[in-house]
């Protein structure tokens, strides 16, 4: 390919479909299988769009869905951590960040840059688009877990302070969502599905 | 819940789940599979953001995005139609719109519309947010085609004739890419694997 930098950047479009081999731990609402990164990208990015009122003070959309479409990149190389897994954790942010010097590395300069700084304010949590977004990535399999029974929450035996303490963002975040929250985690235990 | 506009909302981020379960006919690249098209919606977004320079004139990047978020919602009740299938793309136009009624119809209204004006403007191929969202529809599963060897040509003995034609909003809405469009093809019948 005669352009460099055309050859780079489909690089990187190619490289990017291994994203959606990666599961995570949630499944869909029909329970057929597990979600895998790429297609929950997609479903927080037009959250974004429908949701986004709902940011306590006003946020630029296009910074936020860039965030949502590569915030989980470097799960191509990093893989999935199960949130609520505390060993797995450990060392998760060394591994997360050779992935995204690997695959925003496919990028021109400028534009790696760009998305790696995107996934930094992301992963800081401390400007008003990456506290939506966050809010966002944990109110999602919350809403799964609600539609499957108690999906992950059963199978791990998660209690309703573990779930209180990964959805807090939202209070941050959306915190018009938190009402939400917490009559899903007073069903959840009424119905059985959430440890108390 | 008391707020009435929020459940609308949270009730379309719930349905749209679906889409996740709609097959395409494209294989993922490396073949295990094939793509459903809340991935696919995905990769075009971040494809947008990677290659909006591209576009032959400035576009608003946030409106293609949205566009291609939700260029396919209708599928979730209207299904995936095969872009070479002539006799399943007959009567399409009014099994989407139906389609296209019923999701964005649970959202508030003018959320609703400003959803589904996106999706006519897209259809409608006439602006240049459109038809650069188009290229890229149509210049992903291309690649797709060629990282498996071609793929969905191959199984179904498309010619080149067919992928020149599927392929020439690339022309308008993209115009650098069409290099690679016409190498693609030059390759595809060379290896074989595209009718010539």
């Amino acid at each position: 390919m005669k352009n460099q930098r055309l050859a780079e950047q489909v690089r990187f479009v190619i490289e990017i479909d291994k994203l959606k081999t990666v599961l995570r731990q949630n499944f869909l609402n029909d329970r057929s299988r597990r979600e895998n990164t790429a297609e929950h990208s997609w479903h927080l990015a037009l959250m974004a769009v429908v949701l986004a009122e709902y940011a306590p003070q006003p946020v630029d959309l296009l910074r936020v869905i860039k965030m949502l479409l590569i915030h989980d990149l470097v799960e191509i190389y990093a893989g999935d951590t199960f949130c609520y897994d505390v060993q797995g954790n450990l060392g998760k942010a060394d591994r997360e960040q050779s992935a995204a010097d690997r695959i925003y590395g496919l990028l021109p300069g400028e534009q790696a840059a760009e998305l790696m700084n995107l996934w930094h304010e992301f992963e800081a949590n401390a400007t008003p688009e990456a506290q939506f977004a966050i809010a966002l990535d944990r109110f999602q399999p919350f809403l799964q877990n609600q539609q499957t029974n108690g999906g992950t929450w059963r199978i791990h035996n998660i209690s309703a302070a573990q779930v209180l303490g990964r959805m807090a963002p939202i209070q941050t975040g959306a915190p018009a969502l938190w009402p939400l929250v917490e009559a899903g985690i007073t069903e959840g235990i009424a119905a059985g599905y959430l440890q108390p």
